[in-house]
């Protein structure tokens, strides 16, 4: 007896040129289980390596910049992939918590996401990976990304 | 353009009854990616859970007994899984750095694991998850245990 196959999938995407590999691996799991493929993309709620560092108008929104810079990329990806625009997800939040919560909503049963390794330069995503190990209900892939 | 197949599974196994959904899980991407699955099973270095229950001959070597018992099981399951002796492997030491160590040794590209969450009874096994996710130069595949 075999494992079911997976069903639906949650890609989380970053859209950084570096995390191709990680779709790509999305991509190729969807088509092997002839799966749904959800993708979300987190806008990190006050993010603090561009407020730091750049004086802003009092009227510019940054995070309205971001996720409308994130819908652009967001329609591409997902045209390229082929998921329709019900399945393509932007929230603004934590990264790791939000996807527990949409992985959850959607039911799905793969998260699939991008992790450094210890020597990874953005711990960021080492930890938000944990956060979603821990956390998920379903299972995980870690896809490593090459420095 | 899509990623390349998954060559060399590395399968950490417990035996435990509840796992074996992970086994099948195993064994159905090493079907669909025509790949070579090496299995493990780490015999922990003083399994605190036996020696404080337990009053034992002086000469009675747990590890041992412990490594006698994997070997059964592990000649069962490598039978029933296809795999050859040689892709067979018990070790002794800390899960989390043995399935790191062998991984990097056989040079695999996916480790697939059980995992708890946050909600599961054994925080060892979340805890090796985390390991191996933080450690592994390969992709991880963390596969939900349900209690």
């Amino acid at each position: 007896m075999n494992a079911a196959a997976y069903e639906h999938l949650l890609l989380a995407v970053d859209f950084a040129p570096e995390t191709e590999l990680v779709v790509r691996r999305a991509q190729q799991l969807k088509g092997q289980f002839e799966a749904r493929l959800s993708l979300l993309h987190v806008v990190e709620h006050l993010p603090m390596s561009y407020s730091g560092d750049l004086v802003l108008p009092d009227d510019f929104d940054l995070e309205q910049e971001l996720v409308d810079v994130a819908k652009k990329q967001m329609a591409a990806l997902g045209k390229r992939l082929g998921v329709s625009a019900e399945d393509r997800h932007i929230e603004i939040g934590s990264t790791g918590r939000t996807i527990l919560r949409l992985a959850a909503e959607l039911n799905v049963d793969l998260v699939v996401l991008g992790s450094h390794g210890r020597h990874g330069l953005a711990a960021l995503v080492g930890s938000t990976a944990r956060t979603v190990l821990n956390g998920a209900g379903c299972d995980v892939l870690a896809v490593r990304i090459k420095e």
